[in-house]
């Protein structure tokens, strides 16, 4: 009896076996090892060969496979991977794909060939994939999928099971039967479940579930995203302004999204400029990293000169220039907590605006509470350490000062650039480290100036 | 003709208005606002109440909504919640919830209260949760419902039918049917959609789908988001060491482990030690932050400390004092980028472990390319700010190495921290930033050491 698979692990024996096979042109050895994998795999084993050696590897399997194959593969890879393909090949593939995959792939496609190969496509893709191009790729339009199953409302489930039989071949996965009136108009839904135990002379008017959740085709792909996740939803009808039922977008799509906004806010938070990955050129990497860095040393810079401004302080009491870096880094690390942790309520939940002044004085309170613990503590070490007492006052005063204002800033920033418009991860990121750096020297630098007699 | 409905939204207005029919006991009022607002909305409103007003809303509605309201609840907010409830009214809602979600609500429960809750659950549900409660709550075992459709090989299309409508009770969501032997061990499955479109006297072994992925009781949550999301899986059977079936794991469920992972890990990014949410105590708050501030302190007087091994050269000239912000920040940002990066890759692909020489190679270039850019950039800013060659010189040659070095450490120690079995995150958070503090300072004064004549 056959064995339920476990999950495949490319290890280096097996691309080593496999790059050997390919450069015997081993047919039948890459055809056999490759039928047990599954597609998902076979991509990440693409990853490690060339191009044409890639394209070798797929010209070996089904035509459906190679589609799946190509339509897994991330955006970068398979812009350069198709570079190898002539127009007349990408028609082919892209005839065995679902439309919002197909659609994804042509507007990737430089805009003379996308032209060619839209013409090429079998009719009835065509006219879907040149719907799904008029959107922009964020928004429900540009996720959506064309194919799904429609049941006019007076159909009895007989007919229901009539139009699922002719869609199969066309309808990947689903799990709901999408219920409309004569203009196309949404109407509610009939999950399988509830098809298969239905008599079938029902009509499907007395067993769709009316209060079904839709979104528009403009509607952003992350608050698509937040709805089905918010009502475990496995798939969401889309419709037109006229609320005539256009697509359908699945979980798998969206859970797509989802990671790519971790990824996003996580290279926000690092300061990363544009969408890189660590396996992209040197040239890239280097590009993407320059932006922030310059920010942050400008920011030194100005620090340098705004230190100058106390180098009669500092050639008097050296040690002044000790105490630069602790609170600095103190300052940094307090608004960078803050601004995670309003960034993950943005994110996570929707709350009702009057909360915001309750919010203010908790946030202050912790402030305090932080600061006091922190300024009392180094104050005792400084003690110890250096033995002085007036610059050990002062550093503690600067200290707490430094650590109510950077709580303050890190609150603040995201709510801002939240109502902005912005992506609140922003305030995570390099720019307001940069401003605290500053911020925390000149309220130091203030209190030496003012205390130090 | 009914419309679909848009999202709720939770406005202010609402709000005020429903605190009012709270406070009179307007019952009418409440029972029919809420009859048009889906759960996960209800859920979100409760948020805004205490938890005598809470328990009083849910009174009003079914018992069916009650309990899926009560287990879409964040955890520690259900915990605080449901003091106020007895026992017995806690059986109540267990009784109408799968046993995955009543296992996890039972975790929560004191264990003096558990014990007597679960005794007194339906006989059905008990065994399940019994069952459920066997496993840690971050594996398989403990996401899995119990709840599935089961079919034998040798049955028929018709048989099957029979047993999705005698389960359909128990089981909210299903797609496919998962078959099994004579000894419960898992065969494959029937997607629902193949189950419309066949015979009704065909047999399951004709029709059933052999390779399917399963995971094992003891597998990581991560790990089966992992595999859930690369192969697009809505559903994945659960099997235990014999492989026989034991529940199931929905995309619902991955949806929550993937968005808990993504907050886990801003929190370790921002320096951030227990799980803490913005709206959380203040002092829970405060104590989350105080460890990662600790660290940051001890690095600042490490600073400090270190920085008086070098007062005579400070106090000869005192600009030296000016670069050090510029120079610790630069590593700082340079080191954050790096491991960013790195988690994300660990995140997202499975690479093979022959690449490791590769990357340390092309990681080494973009810091070479980002070194020699900022620091020409830099010496030039301070010839034309300061006019100093010769402190200048320094500045840029200490900055150079700095960000050579913190390329360095940001991209190993991910990958070691990955190895031994850590949260790579953790590269990106204060440690590594104080750690690098240090490295700038150390690589700084001792340039200035060498040079300064």
């Amino acid at each position: 009896m056959e064995q339920p698979l476990v999950e495949f692990e490319l290890t280096k024996e097996f691309r080593d076996r496999f790059q050997q096979a390919l450069d015997e042109q081993d047919d039948q050895f890459i055809h056999n090892i490759l039928a047990d994998v599954k597609s998902a795999d076979i991509t990440s084993l693409l990853y490690e060969f060339n191009s044409e050696e890639s394209k070798y590897v797929l010209g070996l399997l089904d035509m459906d496979v190679q589609a799946e194959i190509i339509s897994d593969l991330d955006s970068d890879t398979r812009k350069r991977f198709l570079k190898v393909y002539l127009p007349t090949e990408i028609i082919d593939f892209l005839n065995h794909l679902p439309s919002d995959d197909a659609a994804d792939i042509l507007n990737e496609l430089p805009i003379k060939e996308r032209e060619e190969v839209l013409s090429g496509l079998n009719p009835e893709l065509r006219i879907k994939v040149t719907e799904l191009l008029r959107y922009e790729e964020n928004v429900a339009g540009g996720l959506m999928a064309k194919e799904l199953i429609k049941a006019r409302y007076y159909w009895s489930v007989v007919q229901c099971i009539d139009e699922i039989r002719k869609q199969a071949e066309n309808v990947n996965k689903f799990y709901s039967v999408y219920v409309v009136d004569e203009h196309d108009v949404l109407l509610g839904r009939v999950a399988l479940q509830d098809l298969i135990i239905s008599d079938t002379r029902t009509i499907v008017d007395d067993i769709y579930e009316k209060d079904i959740l839709s979104v528009e085709t403009y509607m952003e792909d992350s608050e698509v995203a937040e709805i089905m996740q918010k009502y475990d939803l496995e798939s969401i009808p889309v419709v037109n302004v006229r609320r005539q039922l256009v697509g359908r977008i699945t979980i798998d799509d969206v859970l797509d999204v989802i990671t790519e906004q971790a990824d996003e806010e996580r290279q926000i938070m690092a300061g990363i400029s544009e969408d890189v990955e660590e396996d992209d050129s040197v040239w890239r990497n280097t590009r993407a990293r320059l932006p922030w860095l310059l920010i942050g040393i400008a920011g030194g810079l100005m620090n340098a000169k705004f230190m100058g401004l106390f180098e009669e302080e500092l050639a008097r009491v050296t040690a002044i220039a000790f105490f630069t870096p602790l609170i600095q880094a103190t300052g940094g690390n307090v608004g960078i907590q803050s601004s995670s942790l309003i960034v993950q309520s943005l994110a996570n939940l929707d709350f009702v605006d009057e909360g915001l002044w309750n919010r203010f004085v908790k946030v202050f309170f912790v402030a305090l509470l932080n600061g006091l613990f922190l300024s009392v503590l180094v104050f005792g070490a400084n003690v110890l350490l250096f033995g002085e007492y007036q610059l050990s006052m002062i550093v503690s005063l600067a200290l707490f000062s430094v650590i109510v204002f950077a709580s303050f800033i890190g609150t603040v920033t995201p709510l801002i650039l939240n109502r902005l418009g912005f992506n609140p991860a922003l305030a995570a990121g390099p720019f307001i480290t940069t401003t605290n750096d500053l911020l925390g020297l000149t309220v130091y630098f203030f209190t030496v100036h003012l205390m130090l007699k």
